[in-house]
């Protein structure tokens, strides 16, 4: 039996201390995309996180925890829950932790978990839904924000166009505070998306620089919205921004362009879902 | 005459192409925070803003452009401005822009330019103005996305309270876009800030997620505003919290805490500037 088989085998928690450890070096080649599509898999740090991902019904594929862990009785139980779903569990020195997630003070548990795309077809807009699409999104920071705030605001979920930064990268996953397992996500090239679109029977708000319509003046309660963000750079190419049914502007007081990404999807999502968000205070405590 | 000496004369372009040399290496040290406090400068990236810092009326020590660049009309202007001004112009090779810049790509252009804090006394809020206070902010990226969403929505300055990320590093920098040059920015211990707060009659709305106050339910035309935020992981401490006038909260769907700090800085300051924003369509192009 080779040190994988033996480190594979289910239902047991295994000691590792070392780097050469295969299962750890698959861990590490996590950090970069061409083994996260290989592996189809993504890691996720933390407790709280691991905890949600699996009350949300995610596959971990592999629970690590640091040996500072042994006997928390959350670790425990999260470990018991992987072993049972046919998962590995390993217990690690605190170098290896380090190594794996490229820390000096690094998380003391984490997870990978199986990567989980949907396909576009099943994202059907309904009622007074808000859903989000980002056109070639780059920044890994900026796409994993941008999960959170939909998490958030309580939109449906996001659609990827174009060639955009991986939503499963160790940044992006960070960055998203765990909204990575909440928020529903698809890829589609331009043509899928505009196709889909058609048959959604869903009104389409871009924001555009050129926007001539104030985003503080537009009804959003009619229907399901999609709202349509330009990559960093560019704004929205041609082609989407002419399938918008309406193109708003955030207005700023100083330069063009002047918004980050996440900060303008954010007051726009704000904008869209103020009539559906409670009021605190009066309907929430 | 040494190096540093023959390099620092002014009046004339240097070429350099060594990164042993002394004015690239004390460049290159202010990736540190410890060297930029020491030298009381800062590098900021890109023709553009280094023509806004200029233009804006900020102290240019020395400009650096790439090879490619000489001949550039723009670069050339900009080149004669740093030497009217007693600054130093450096064109070097690909290399060194690389080094210094610790980018693939880096731009072809940057400047160091002097460090500007403001005193605390001289911020004077009045009229209608918002202003914003960020308690311990930790995160340079949030940092340098806040200053450039505050000189988007037209606030008036910032106040650093307590130990916070320096809004001079090169990665808060970056974030900014160039609203470094536009935002003035003060510093203050947690007693400086409440103290001044007293004598500068202002009011202080701060976010809060025991905030029992909708924040779209607060009039915002009464005087200048003050919008406080908390750090990324424990939000306002107790002696802020209560000296806020007002504590706001950002109702959210799904889990607490689940804004990134500069989404709920962006989403509160464009609710304070509702009001007063020009809408767009009707008094603006």
């Amino acid at each position: 039996m080779n040190g994988r088989d033996e480190a594979r085998h289910v239902g047991q928690v295994k000691e590792v201390t070392s780097l050469t450890n295969p299962v750890v070096k698959d861990i590490r080649a996590l950090a970069q995309k061409k083994y996260r599509d290989q592996q189809n898999a993504f890691m996720a740090e933390g407790l709280k996180l691991v905890i949600d991902a699996l009350d949300l019904g995610w596959t971990i594929r592999t629970l690590v925890f640091g040996k500072s862990q042994r006997g928390n009785p959350a670790v425990e139980k999260i470990a018991a829950r992987t072993v049972a779903t046919g998962g590995l569990v390993l217990e690690v020195s605190e170098k290896v932790l380090g190594a794996i997630t490229r820390r000096d003070n690094p998380q003391m548990v984490l997870g990978v978990f199986q990567q989980r795309w949907h396909a576009l077809k099943d994202f059907k807009p309904a009622g007074n839904e808000v859903w989000v699409a980002l056109d070639r999104v780059r920044d890994p920071g900026n796409l994993g924000t941008i999960l959170r705030t939909v998490d958030a605001v309580g939109a449906k979920g996001v659609i990827l166009v174009g060639e955009t930064t991986d939503p499963f990268a160790v940044e992006t996953v960070r960055a998203t505070m765990g909204s990575v397992f909440a928020v529903p996500v698809a890829k589609a090239s331009v043509d899928a998306f505009l196709a889909w679109r058609k048959a959604a029977g869903v009104t389409l708000v871009g924001t555009h620089l050129k926007g001539s319509v104030d985003y503080r003046t537009v009804d959003y309660k009619k229907g399901p919205i999609l709202l349509v963000m330009g990559n960093e750079q560019q704004g929205l190419p041609e082609p989407i921004a002419s399938a918008c049914d309406t193109l708003i502007r955030i207005p700023q007081a100083g330069r063009a362009d002047s918004l980050n990404l996440a900060v303008a999807t954010g007051v726009a999502l704000y904008e869209i879902r103020r009539h559906a968000l409670p009021t605190i205070g009066k309907d929430m405590a």
